[in-house]
Formats: C-alpha cells, sequence, structure tokens
C-alpha cells in the first residue's frame, strides 16, 4: 500500500469548492471520477483545506492510498488526460502511510488578488475582485503588519464554524501593488473559516474610513466578529502553498 | 453629428471574432446591442481588425458617427454596465469625422503567447497556446529578426485572402521569455490573414527541425505558403496594440 501526495491547480470558478457534496460540482468529485478508472479501485482523497465556491488554487495538496502499482509520473499525465481543463495535476509524490494532506500541514499561504482599477478587465474577471476606489498599498501593508503573530482570531471566523481552538499563528501578511493588481498574502499554521477573506474586508473597510486605522489589534482582541470588516467575495482568493515538515 | 473612436479588451474564447456574422456570436454584435439603447439609434460600427474565433484584444479600436450629446465617460461607464464581462470599454474619445479605425491606423502590435511548459495551467487555458517540449527563445528571437523591413509576406497568408498587395513592413519582432510564457510579439503597419500564427507556427518548425534556421528570409523570398510553418491556433494570439498618429 503506497500514500501519495498529490498537488492540484484549479481555477474554482467553476466548482461548489473543493469538497464533494450532493447536488453540486466539486473538484474533489472530478479527482475521484478521474482515479476510479486509473485505479480500478475507489479512493478516500484527503484534501489540504476546504476552498469555498469560486475559490482559486495555486497549489492544493491532497493525498489517497493505493496498492495499484503506478508510476508518480504516469499518474500525473493520465490525471492531466482525463481532468477538465480548469483542474490539473501539477506533482505526484509518495508519503509515509500515516501522511494526512491536512493534519501534516505546517503552513499555508493565501493570496488575494484586487483588480484596482475604474476599468474592468475581461482577463480577471472571475479570478480578482474589483475594486474601483484608489486603494493605498502602503498604508494597507502596514495596516496588514498588524496581523503577526499568535492570536485568538475568533474576530476574523465566519460564525457556523465548529472549530475548538480559534488561536492561529500568522508568519507573514503583506499588501503589494503590481500595476492595477493590489495582492495581499497572509501565511499561517491555519485559518479559520473565512479567515482571510475578512481579513481582506477589514482591510477594505480600513481603507473607506469604515474602520479606523490602526484598529487591527484591538478587533483581534475583541474576539467578537462584528468588529472586524465585511468578507470579501470568494473569487479574488487564491490558497497558494501547503507546506509540510 | 461627432465620430468615436472605442477602445476595448476582450477575452475572445467565447466569441467568432470581432466581424458580425450570421448564426455565430461576435464582439460587434455584443457591441452593438449594447450601443442600440444608449444611443436610441442603430449605428455602423467600424473596427480596426477582423479578428478570428478564439483571438483576443487587450486593445482593439472601433469607431462609429452618432449626433447623440452624450459624455464619452457616460458612454464608457454605461457600455461597461451592460456588455458581457468578457468585453470592457477602455475609453471613448472624439475624432475627426474623416477618421476610420481601420484605413487611419499607422501600425499594429500582436503578442502571441505560448506556455512552454510539460504542465497544463488553468489559468492560461485558452488564454494561451501550450506547448510542451523546450523552446530556446534566444534562437527564436535571433531568427524572428528576419521578419524585420519591408517585403512581400505572400508566404506568411492563408489562401483566402483577397488583399490586392502582400506588401508589408514590419517594424518590431521579438521572442522574450517570463518564466513558462514564451511571448512572440510583433508590430507592422499591417497584417495579412493568419500572418502573426504563421510566424508563430514557423518559429515553432524551425524549433523541432523541421524547418532549418536561417532560412526565414529564404521563405519570404519564396513568396510560397508552403514553404512556411504550419498556423499556430489562435488562442495565444492578442491584438495588443493600434496605433494612430
Amino acid at each position: 500500500m503506497r500514500n501519495l501526495l498529490l498537488t492540484l491547480r484549479y481555477d474554482g470558478s467553476a466548482y461548489h469548492g473543493w469538497q464533494i457534496q450532493e447536488n453540486a460540482v466539486t473538484v474533489q468529485e472530478k479527482l475521484q471520477e478521474a482515479l476510479y478508472p486509473l485505479l480500478g479501485h475507489a479512493v478516500n482523497i484527503y484534501g489540504s483545506s476546504r476552498t469555498d465556491t469560486g475559490v482559486h488554487a495555486l497549489s492544493f495538496c491532497c493525498n489517497f492510498k493505493t496498492d495499484k502499482p503506478l508510476e508518480n509520473g504516469t499518474i500525473v499525465s493520465a490525471l492531466n488526460a482525463t481532468l477538465p481543463y480548469d483542474i490539473s495535476v501539477l506533482n505526484c509524490r509518495e508519503v509515509p502511510l500515516d501522511f494526512h494532506s491536512r493534519y501534516s500541514c505546517t503552513s499555508k499561504k493565501y493570496i488575494y488578488k484586487i483588480l484596482n482599477s475604474p476599468m474592468r478587465d475581461p482577463f480577471l474577471e472571475k479570478r480578482s475582485f474589483h475594486y474601483k476606489y484608489p486603494l493605498d498599498e502602503k498604508m494597507l501593508n502596514a495596516e496588514a503588519q498588524n496581523f503577526l503573530g499568535t492570536h485568538d482570531f475568533s474576530a476574523f471566523c465566519s460564525s457556523g464554524s465548529s472549530v475548538e481552538s480559534k488561536i492561529r499563528t500568522v508568519y507573514e501578511a503583506k499588501v503589494i501593488r503590481e500595476g492595477d493588481i493590489v495582492e495581499f498574502s497572509v501565511r499561517a499554521d491555519g485559518f479559520l473559516y473565512n479567515m482571510v477573506r475578512i481579513m481582506v474586508g477589514t482591510l477594505l473597510n480600513i481603507s473607506q474610513g469604515k474602520i479606523a486605522q490602526n484598529q487591527i489589534s484591538e478587533i483581534i482582541k475583541s474576539k467578537e466578529r462584528s468588529a472586524a470588516g465585511i468578507t470579501a467575495p470568494p473569487h479574488g482568493l487564491y490558497l497558494a502553498e501547503v507546506n509540510y515538515d
């Protein structure tokens, strides 16, 4: 028996996120459909994250077990030949049998792309959030530094989450601009439900003056979802890295 | 009466090119449908180029005449509010009454994007041509310099073209790489039918050894379509600039 770790990239526009559910098309379902004829047996696929509807992945990890003696390169080629064009497999490698793509993960990085321009861009539609009003990326970057460190991020978690601890450690947070794209990136040991989207919404609300500057530490301390900003829409969000030791 | 020049950007994936035709959806048709309720009268729209099915435009120009006293900024906003997401209007400005977006044009620039990687990329599908085998961009750039100058480009014109003169002047031609993207760009006073796609196909055939190096000048001189390479697929092609004096 081998435990195989796949790295995927997908445009989430057409999917109801990663995780299989009834009456909705998901990335996991497409991957299962492609794996079944290749392996000749059904598998449970364990994903590194649940991504929401419309969220993208530059690098998503998942693992499954099989005793089928296929070469890793063959699995990559065969999957890429049958998966829809908006999902591709970047890599396949063997990992220890007790490896789990979610629980073995030491940190993840997300990026959030904002098209900051008065004009729509057909090539960035569904792949960025279009925000027309000027953003000061230097001010937002300074604000974002307040996310760093180990905190109870309850204020940055949507209701409905059932996780026990809301303490997470943020290792990196920054806002940069490249042309009309303002990009927020954040790396942490784990993320709460909608955490990145609420961080982005809070930065946007600060930009709008709806939340004062230098308040992020206070918002974190409040542990109150209502103290933070809006939840930014899903289509600007990309899972960018899943790291293991 | 005013003559208005619009600059558009569009993802051509869903369209049978620019020009209106029966039984196929085109960019011109979508623009006409958006202009009609705004102007309250039908207009002829003159495009700077016919783009083929699947070809994209970063900057496409077209003009139309109206006596409707609308501000240019209002036209841009109103069109962007009603056009489909894969077409956007970047600019609207008034031009002399005798201006014609095609005949007044002094040069155009096209770029062709090749995803040069063994792996598919969901975010570049339909927006680049996926070519898996290694490309030497420096060699191809040196080859591309042979396109420069004033030549009869009959060898780089698909059959079915009815233009009288096939003499064109190429001002710039280059091949660069940025990561996995190899990009060919070419600026000329005008282009023949499929000219850029045959240039790219010829460069690919040189890379494959199907056409020897240092043969482009001979191919041009032959004026024989059969001497040049394949016609590269449309979805890597972008109209990038339309220049007027």
